[in-house]
């Protein structure tokens, strides 16, 4: 039996994403937002929204430009502490002892212990309310190759993403393979 | 060592969303959509992005609204499956079994047997590609109450939701608890 439980932002799996920017000076900064997601195939494009106290949104309006970084189970606590921390008036690459990379393609630093790293050009921004979301246009992916799967994809059970559960502000892990995608539906 | 990999769709983790609608004619439809995440705390919205090719895109512009279900891993080929055909043809709720139920609040339907639905209201329709995204104003959740944790969300250790690895194309469950959000960040 189903009961109201009131208007919350809840979805499972809610990403962790670690987004790198540059400032108008050129120092690297990272955050960690969860709301966002894919949000086209062509052009391929990522979406994440931040609200507009965050040194990170005026670094990806002036540079027009962001990372997406992927943390494992490892980076939990990094991931954790840059999304509670301000860029403002800590150096958090400097404090998690991650360290920034300089992107060939976008003016965006990647995190070089991370997985991978989607490269993004910011493409739209949305005025939603308390969030922009930012619409970034992924140029290319950064990968670590020892977690590449044969296909050359980085490989999930290799890379052990985390996933945050919103209301319960939890970190989980990721469990065992389930089924095969455009394929064990055809068993219906 | 990272290396470019292409412009790849993929981050971890991705959901795997059952997005449900009405047509003109009032007939239920379920569609599974992976290109979405919550996008705004206030008001509290989440996006879903769709190709006009599906018949759920029409449903949503006609009808304004939809509802995202969450399936648990016992719904895994259900959601495969509504993924896969087209509701302009087929009856996916009489095909798969599932239950439409009519929601209260918005002009949409529930799917009885998964865990929660985000009942939601189309607040922007943003053009981006190939896909359209749908930025939905979520007025409220319903739940399992036997779900539910002590704080009145859904426990995710109940719910067992799916998540989606887009390039190896496969499902994945939930692992274990890795840590508490906005606390072990504190540590360092």
């Amino acid at each position: 039996m189903k009961k109201s439980i009131g208007a919350k932002t809840l979805v499972y799996p809610t990403p962790v994403f670690v987004v790198g920017s540059y400032n108008r000076n050129g120092r690297p900064n990272i955050m960690t937002a969860a709301w966002g997601g894919i949000c086209c195939s062509k052009p391929p494009c990522v979406a994440v929204s931040l609200r507009k106290s965050r040194s990170s949104y005026d670094n990806i309006v002036s540079r027009k430009a962001f990372t997406i970084n992927i943390p494992s189970e490892q980076h939990a606590a990094a991931a954790d502490y840059v999304g509670i921390v301000s860029g403002r008036n800590k150096d958090k690459f400097a404090a998690t002892g991650l360290t920034p990379v300089k992107s060939d393609r976008v003016d965006a630093p990647l995190v070089k212990e991370f997985a991978f790293a989607l490269e993004c050009n910011l493409l739209q921004t949305i005025e939603i309310g308390a969030h922009t979301q930012f619409i970034g246009e992924i140029i290319d992916i950064q990968a670590e190759e020892d977690m590449l799967d044969p296909t050359g994809a980085p490989d999930i059970e290799k890379v052990k993403p985390i996933l945050f559960a919103p209301e319960m502000q939890a970190y989980y892990g990721i469990g065992s393979f389930v089924g095969k995608a455009f394929s064990i539906g055809e068993t219906i």
